[in-house]
């Protein structure tokens, strides 16, 4: 397949994709080319029309194709409390909860030291800056139970809690549904301290 | 986020490739927007390109660029032989053994009727055509040793030894390097039937 250049080329764009090796890619590649040539036109327009018009919300720095994102704009949000969170999917599970009706902040990403991404990577001075503007009363930080994202909301809180602000965590207990049996022991240890 | 339209297409988009769920998606959508926008417009250059580009070999039924592919342009290898293969890719596995000189016919598929995919989607009536250009003597069957492959095999077998060509299969029979102990006993039976 020497002169397969522009399969190449494509095969070669389609291993950019977190967790998609040579085998995936060319699998990829034969399926939209032998059966879903306008996937792969759609798909297409879709990364170059992503790519160019999608940019970060002023205020909270989520995905938007607008300089203020809707959530930001929404007037019937609370806009005394906010959340922190590490990616749009995290704000997204958080939405479809219906369980809050504040704004938001979505840091992008995570404090993790061993991939040498720190404070200034994830934009914690514009968080600071954007909780500490007179209306935010109560921060919830809603970054992942992970050791990363566990680190990341002591560093948020041990910038913020100076500042007069009320800090928040999610609570840490037993799933809803679970039994107590197949529960690990760190969760048990967490909702026996949390118990209210 | 119901303003993130451009992300959402994108999501969407990316679903269509094969083993590619929501999360997936999702992942892979807000890894090229936050940390390889250049990925982003290759990939989306490289699918436009080669959807436009890309065609099938008026010989062997390959992808490539040209009218007729590089490989059987090649006037060293040896057009008294025919490899059928399912696809480009084990064409391409084939290719990098470096032990057949001879030309390729790639299927692009397999009959598989439980999926609606009989004779006439893969091209038989080509193969068939190819196979009695008057050059080809023998035809080698290297369609998988799966049970779609196997009546592939069959069904075009069938089809060419009333005219007279040479027909062979790829051997069956132990793995280079494994142990007769950890080889299943379907293919050790084979191994012994076709010993030489």
């Amino acid at each position: 397949m020497s002169d397969a250049n522009a399969l190449e080329a494509l095969i070669q764009a389609l291993r950019r994709l977190p967790g998609v090796g040579v085998k995936s890619a060319q699998r990829m590649a034969f399926h939209l080319l032998q059966h879903d040539r306008p996937g792969a036109q759609t798909l297409s327009y879709a990364l170059a029309n992503a790519a160019q018009a999608i940019q970060h919300c002023e205020r909270c720095h989520t995905f938007t194709e607008a300089t203020v994102c809707a959530t930001c704009l929404d007037e019937r949000r609370d806009a005394s409390k906010l959340c922190v969170v590490e990616t749009p999917a995290d704000q997204s599970a958080l939405e479809r909860t219906g369980a809050y009706k504040g704004l938001y902040f979505v840091l992008m990403g995570k404090l993790s030291p061993l991939d040498g991404v720190g404070p200034h990577d994830i934009g914690l001075k514009k968080l600071f800056d954007r909780a500490l503007d007179g209306t935010v009363q109560e921060v919830i930080l809603a970054t992942n139970f992970t050791a990363e994202g566990e680190a990341t909301a002591h560093v948020i809180s041990e910038g913020l809690k100076a500042r007069g602000l009320h800090l928040t965590r999610l609570a840490r207990g037993v799933p809803v549904g679970s039994e107590l049996e197949y529960v690990d022991l760190g969760t048990i240890a967490h909702a026996l301290v949390d118990r209210r």
